[in-house]
């Protein structure tokens, strides 16, 4: 594994510099065979702080502009990173795409089915590539996993289970009302508003658009009262606590998939809980469950017993990430961040498909508008559409190196 | 409390002597206050055996037939326990309650609404009671989580999850074909074939039928393959190899409440596993999981960190299972059929209504069929009956004694 950081140089263009877009700069900057030469953003404060980090980091500042119109059109970028709000990922794709750039888009949910198509279309189009920047599937656990799934220990998959639980109320609660996009989609919209860190892994293992899709799903939103609770706690008097929470507290995602399997997802970011992405496994030879940190297989582990998942770290882990560990490299989330950036950075250095593609992205994405609209309807299936338009039954993998999630 | 079995003595007659109601004539041939008067199975073999531990244990054989419609006509009994396959539970509830008998039901799923609607008019037509004995109401974690919630420990509850996940396939696979009900259930059906273990607690917990009622579900049940391999590993050469299994291995229903609480179940039967009834209560203050053995409390705990469950078995059992354990009294399945069955035998013995009366029975066991259809209909949402005719809304449990689970 390599991890030298010394491709071929690239020139990058960022749109979106809130907290994970000013986060994810400063990771790139340390990056030597990236140039982060031209950043967008709404708010000039946020240009500002970066153009900073940027000349202090490499001595130049960047191009700067607040129309990313402008941003994707400059030929001194090859490829385009979006960390901006979850409502202009894909136009801003679209845009980039449309002057043949490359496109790495921070996760977020689609608002309809009709902006994950033309993103889609444009990426065939104009041969360009988009990866989805996915980072849980490059997580320590995830990875392992999977590892042990290519190697037939679950045996034949049959379903699977993972969450975003991730109580939010104080970043949320106390965020700005004017520019805290997520705030505003919690008061506005009712379903599985971010699938992808759960979906992402699952989708992963089950092979999905490679041999597999996911065909249909329901879903279903408890009522809405830890945001509202927490406003009367923390902001009494404040009109936020008359406002209307749309998103339920807990939404409830089941997905039924081409191959048979079964997903379940979870939101749930407004109750008191630790964090969980609750992800479990299930196949015809054991099971894996994050929540107890165990697994069991049939005829390797005491009969019926859990046995820690320690034990799987050990033997099974993935080597893309046991290489990781062994290295001198870093990053935030635990090390994913560094690994999923890598991945991108490397397919746009070797002009190569990314491990997570434009298919991924849209399909994931599309969780989110589906399971409004399943909500919408009083838990009526919706059909997810095919964004391989029937490619997915030959499909197969063709991305090589050290980021393949194979 | 008072666990001396010294109440009001009363006769009982018994319909269905297999694995289940052997065992639980036994138990009750250990309670002083309870006679076995009559007994019935359409099995010569099972009455002969049932008869002669009835000798054994009070010195007189029961009365003994094949035809339940026998049983329930005869005066010397004042009450009906029903352990016979889930097809006839309700049907010999009818029957019962047609001659004035009250009835305790063992628990299973409903093939149809209208025997649910049957029981239930039938019982309020004689003023009979129904019970039905749904043991894990009287768990040790349950009943626990029931008195922290009665004190508000939770908040404002919202989402709660349980499962019957537990790995049958040895029960079924080995079975006689021709006289194992549930093995055929699973080669016949597709749904939440078993949903009262993990729906009874969470019921009582949300006050179901009584200021709560659940109005909608949606199922998914994924491939069904694990029985079929398990076939083929251990029973190559037989016709079960060949027969296909209609129950998927994993049948997921979500279900809307009232009071907009939503209920997630999991069928998991037929895959490797340890056993677990994936417990998961969550309100604004609060969470409780039983595959972590844990619990988080805002404001009580440290911040966002679980903590055992052992501290609140601990701070909160509840008083029942508190005495109980102090008792000398054991019982199966780790004393919660002890204590479902005394409350059905001082139900009787006071002429009080039960903790878990005919319209749980019949909300609880509607949820099998209506799984089955929501899944047949390929995940559409189905209603679910309202078999309190309305009452639910103003209804409140009026059960004294130390068995209610109020």
């Amino acid at each position: 594994m390599n991890f030298a950081e010394n491709g071929r140089i690239i020139n990058l263009g960022i749109v979106g510099l809130g907290g994970r877009g000013r986060g994810w700069t400063k990771a790139l900057l340390d990056m030597k065979d990236v140039n982060v030469t031209a950043v967008c953003d709404i708010y000039q404060d946020r240009i500002d702080e970066t153009c900073q980090m940027v000349e202090k980091g490499r001595g130049k500042k960047p191009f700067a502009t607040t129309d990313y119109h402008e941003l994707v059109a400059r030929e001194d970028i090859e490829a385009v990173l979006i960390f901006a709000n979850w409502e202009i990922h894909a136009r801003v794709a679209a845009a980039a795409l449309r002057t043949g750039k490359r496109v790495g888009i921070e996760v977020g949910g689609a608002a309809s089915i009709e902006e994950c198509w033309e993103m889609v279309k444009l990426s065939e189009l104009h041969k360009t590539p988009v990866m989805f920047l996915e980072n849980c599937c490059y997580g320590r656990d995830e990875l392992t996993v999977l590892n042990m799934e290519r190697q037939g220990m679950f045996g034949e998959l049959v379903h699977c289970h993972g969450g975003y639980q991730h109580d939010l109320r104080e970043e949320i609660g106390w965020g700005d009302v004017k520019r805290h996009y997520r705030q505003n989609h919690f008061m506005h919209r009712n379903g599985e508003l971010y699938p992808m860190h759960a979906l992402g892994p699952i989708a992963k293992l089950l092979r999905i658009n490679r041999g597999n899709r996911m065909v249909t799903l329901t879903a279903m939103a408890s009522k809405a009262v830890g945001l509202h609770e927490w406003y009367l706690k923390n902001r009494l008097g404040d009109p936020l606590t008359e406002r209307v929470v749309a998103e339920g507290d807990i939404v409830t995602t089941l997905i039924k998939c081409a191959g048979g399997e079964t997903i379940v997802l979870t939101h749930d970011c407004t109750l008191p809980r630790p964090y969980s992405r609750a992800g479990r496994v299930q196949g015809t030879k054991g099971i894996w469950m994050e929540d107890k940190h165990a697994y069991y297989l049939e005829g390797v582990h005491p009969s019926h017993e859990w046995v820690s998942f320690d034990e799987a770290l050990e033997k099974n882990t993935h080597p893309l990430w046991k290489a990781f560990a062994e290295s001198d490299r870093e990053g935030t989330h635990g090390g994913m961040d560094y690994l999923v950036m890598r991945a991108f950075v490397e397919s746009v250095q070797k002009r190569e498909n990314p491990p997570i593609d434009v298919y991924d992205a849209a399909a994931w994405m599309a969780i989110t508008c589906l399971s409004e609209q399943s909500i919408a309807l009083g838990g009526m299936p919706v059909a997810i559409p095919d964004f391989t338009n029937g490619s997915w039954i030959n499909r197969t993998d063709d991305v090589p190196g050290q980021y393949a999630l194979l």
